[in-house]
């Protein structure tokens, strides 16, 4: 028998069960009109997923529970597999408030079919805990439930059993984290596939990072060869925040045969269906919509960032951006996706000048400003801060125990600062609004990881869009921008070879000095303290060191730890500077930072919880700097 | 028999667990020489508790291995029991981590003691993951270590054993929220009791809320009541934060007879040792440190705020601070209280002057700082606003793609949020750095909850002192503040009658408008959004106001509501504006706030997580709306 199966990649709207609910009608329809025979919708396609605290609000689950109904008197002449919360008045989670599943319903003319421990409901397993995830928050496991009502986990799992052109068809069914089986106890999929399942469903709310969806090709096609069984993985598509966070979801849904091997594949960020035939005698599935080939990173991350961007945009209604240009790749860069993602007609770019900005990058400002045909304007802030420094170094300030006054002085650093300051929250922010929107913050990730930004000064605005990037991705960014999009020189040339600069002293100004941060050996040492699932310390670096295995272990050059560290000195030195800023001040600067889009396998923000601490130096680290420095 | 038991009520510094350790080993030293037989100390009292995702480091976990060694090697004449993490390292979390558990070892003769299920210390079993606690993102429970060696929870669970004096003693060892029943499968201290441990400890490292420990004393006496068995209670003191909360530890520690009645306790926030004396054969706990009597919520309040800010400044290295003071109840408090905490000569006042701020609150800002003794400069910002405006509108933006100019213009808002990041950013930041210190944010609970406030203007600084303080507990602790503790009027009374207002316009200027808060409806509205366990929507403030309870609910004035509202349009009106910020635009602007000093049930910040998402109305809200406006 042949079963026509859609899968519907939809976008869903986290917090507005009113909007996805349309959307879903829509695609119910749809699917109809096309007589599949099964409708698989991604996991909370009603909720969302990532909406914080949302879920303690009753009258929010009330709604959620009323569309879900809803959903199932649609299922006349289909069957509909889609995932939402699912709630249970008459008992409690442990915190106490109204007892939550994440679950999927199984419906078929009209009515929620039978799922697990007497409920009309399939529930998840494996609640994921980690990075962006707080499930044990919210949800109630299937493993908690089974210990209650004293029941086996394997006892209660079970796929789906209904019919189908008289047919009898087993599905097992599971949601996104029990298809990751790696570190669970319970093995849902092989459970599904023991107990007959004849099709094992996905439904996932799986946010993108770079590397993800190799890793979940490898689980997924191994899950469907080890049960020998079809493998449909269903994903959403949209932005989704913490927060401090913006997530962007691929979609990337597919179908893996009884084999193990990829059949179809939705292409990523793409609001449609998938469809799909499945042949119940052989057991294959087919499709029209084969598998592209996989994308270099850098195309991955420029698709990534316009899309998250656009749509994270749309959302907070922000249709034009006003992005500080200083002549330097973070900016340029940042100001050419604007331009790509807006049109140049909503774009701000201001050059705010101080007398330590260079010839140089105020031409390449300009030039970059014309390329992209933007709007322009250049505002000096040398009077500004001069004025700034005047009032506050000549008010007198009044003891008003002594009766005496006395007055401030300013160091060159609070001078740096106060420049920074007067670019970001005196001009630019205010130019944003005049022009009528919001503006950039234009930090990458080398910056955030040690705080090598000045309060309210560049670390402000309404999004870090390339906040998750090292600084050499943002330099390869700026090629692929140049080369692949505008396939044109936007980007002049020189910004990839003069040395980055924050232009706040005559010591720093471009052709003189630069950034404190060699990027080609930072980028690393910050890389292996932040993206390493097993985190790496001071303690870390100094035993691969001492080892001779630090160029292998970080992934950067050997010359430039040669160029840059003369001795052992120095090397520590170093290490222990940027080591206490990043577990240090750093995370003060962080906690006050704008959202940053996250595409890495480790965002700062609510992908990477921190306290404010003080530095903490482990005993095997005091142990090998004593050692080193012998 | 009698047995001498000292509870340890330390300051723990989080991510510290050298300097733990050597302050353990002080009160180890200190136990010994008062002959104790038994020494508790709290949970996690090695590594601290609200350390982030420092808990992926394994140098850091190593550590703490280390130094609980360390720890037993010290029980020689002295039973010590101390809660720390313990890691397997042949197993892995459900994350893929290194496993780690909440556990607690007690230690004899300088080694440790068996725990549950063949370990040396036992095993928390209730994770908290709610409010501020994350516990399954780092721990596994006991119950999914029973699940995993198929060994029902009861039966792993027991007192520890051991002899002191020639008598073995059977104690019941549980951690923190082992004891907090109410909403758990196992009842942690039950077992334990019917298992005839003849004393429950329960090892804690509980943060402070208002309100939290009369629910402890409820639950804690019931418990001992009911197993018939005298309770210690060991909590720490100290501050501890995840980001975006700080907050304080109380301490309290206490002991419970056998009969349920509290019958010694320590003082919040003080660093000391509770002695008890355990006589075995009549089962009673004798003290010298009876408890005091409770103290009232401004008292409370006042003590709070005052420790968490000293510890937090001391964490931080800030010895003194700048604040911004406008003349209004929430600058002049928090100038109050950082003048009390760090002393007059380490406070700096700024008054700073638009053209439309009135005399009378210049005046009041200048009398404050003169009974307040402390530093004080008044810095208009007039010239500079004029400065930003004319440079804004008068600077020609080029549009390159018409190669036209035009001329930005602004809004009387935009001109309203000048002022105020011309005040905050500009002025305030710099000369704090230049004071040497930091500045305050003197943001109240109620603005934050709407986003009162303006970005980089009045929502920064290190420290929303009083940001977990509705409006009328501001009031109230002025009145504190000069009764008690200054005891002379150094917040003029004035300010406790003029109507608040920003003074950023004609229209606001104090004597002409004010706030659009009315804050003897708005704080108790808001509250009921924040604060309840359940959390209220729009929707069930209409049910309330339809069945005539909303006073009652809220908690509020009915002529309030009668004076502010004259009609059923007026009050949906004002419901639906203040509920779109809250749960829109004022998200944003608290996920750049700085970090909050959690005082309530619920604080904004990381105790109650937010995504920016679009204002959401209930579908029983629209009815109401209808039927309310029929």
């Amino acid at each position: 028998m042949l079963i026509k199966i859609i899968c519907g990649q939809m976008e869903i709207i986290p917090g507005r069960p009113d909007l996805n609910y349309q959307k879903i009608s829509q695609i119910i329809c749809q699917a109809k009109a096309k007589k599949a025979d099964i409708l698989l919708l991604p996991e909370m396609c009603l909720p969302g997923y990532l909406i914080g605290d949302l879920w303690e609000q009753q009258t929010f689950l009330d709604d959620c529970s009323y569309y879900a109904g809803q959903i199932a008197a649609q299922s006349q002449d289909i069957c509909i597999i889609f995932g939402s919360v699912a709630t249970e008045a008459a008992k409690i989670n442990e915190d106490g408030r109204i007892r939550k599943y994440n679950a999927a319903y199984i419906c078929q003319n009209g009515n929620m079919l039978p799922g697990y421990l007497g409920r009309n409901f399939v529930i998840k397993n494996s609640l994921p805990n980690y990075r962006e995830f707080d499930d044990a928050r919210y949800f109630h496991s299937l493993q908690k439930l089974c210990a209650e009502e004293n029941v086996a986990i394997a006892d209660a799992l079970s796929p789906v059993a209904f019919t189908i052109k008289g047919q009898q068809i087993k599905l097992g069914v599971m949601l996104c984290e029990d298809g990751w089986t790696d570190n669970y106890q319970y093995n849902i999929p092989n459970i599904l596939a023991e107990k007959e399942a004849s099709l094992l469903c996905n439904l996932s709310c799986s946010p993108y990072s770079l590397e993800k969806n190799k890793k979940r090709h490898r689980l997924l096609a191994a899950q469907s060869k080890t049960a020998a069984k079809p493998l449909i993985y269903c994903n959403n598509v949209g932005i989704q925040n913490n927060g401090k966070n913006i997530f962007t979801y691929d979609g990337s849904s597919c179908v893996y045969n009884a084999s193990g091997k990829l059949a179809a594949a939705l292409p990523m960020f793409t609001d449609e269906l998938l469809e799909l035939t499945w042949n119940t005698e052989t057991n294959e599935i087919h499709s029209a919509t084969l598998p592209a080939a996989p994308q270099q990173e850098t195309d991955i991350i420029y698709h990534t960032l316009r899309y998250g961007t656009q749509q994270f945009l749309k959302q907070c209604g922000i249709n034009k951006m006003t992005i500080g240009l200083s002549g330097g790749i973070d900016s340029a860069v940042t100001a050419a996706m604007y331009t790509d993602i807006l049109g140049p007609e909503n774009v701000l770019l201001l050059n705010l000048p101080s007398r330590y900005n260079s010839e140089a990058t105020k031409n390449i400002a300009q030039r970059l400003a014309e390329k992209l045909h933007t709007n322009y304007a250049v505002m000096p802030i040398t009077e500004s801060c001069q004025h700034t420094e005047q009032q506050l170094t000549s008010t007198p300030v009044t003891n008003f125990n002594s009766n005496t006054t006395f007055n401030l002085q300013l160091s060159d650093l609070q001078r740096e600062n106060i420049q920074a300051r007067d670019r970001g929250a005196r001009l630019i922010a205010a130019a944003a609004a005049a022009f009528g929107g919001a503006f950039s913050c234009n930090s990458n990730k080398s910056e955030i990881a040690i705080g090598y930004a000045t309060f309210y000064g560049d670390i402000c605005g309404a999004l870090a869009m390339i906040g998750d990037l090292w600084k050499h991705q943002v330099y390869a960014l700026g090629h692929y921008l140049n080369d692949e999009i505008f396939k044109d020189e936007v980007i002049p040339n020189e910004i990839f070879t003069i040395r980055p600069s924050a232009e706040l002293s005559e010591e720093q100004t471009v052709g003189v000095g630069g950034d404190p941060l060699v990027y080609e050996y930072h980028d690393y040492l910050f890389k292996a303290f932040m993206e390493r699932w097993h985190k790496i310390t001071p303690a870390d670096i100094l035993r691969w060191y001492k080892n001779n295995t630090l160029v292998a272990e970080l992934g950067c050059s050997d010359k430039i730890i040669q160029d840059t560290f003369p001795d052992n000195h120095a090397l520590i030195a170093d290490l222990e500077r940027w080591w206490k800023l990043f577990s240090g001040f750093a995370v003060a600067k962080r906690i006050q930072a704008p959202p940053i889009l996250s595409l890495s396998k480790r965002s700062f923000g609510y992908d990477h919880r921190e306290a404010q601490l003080t530095p903490y130096f482990s005993r095997e680290y005091y142990q090998l700097k004593e050692e080193l420095l012998r």
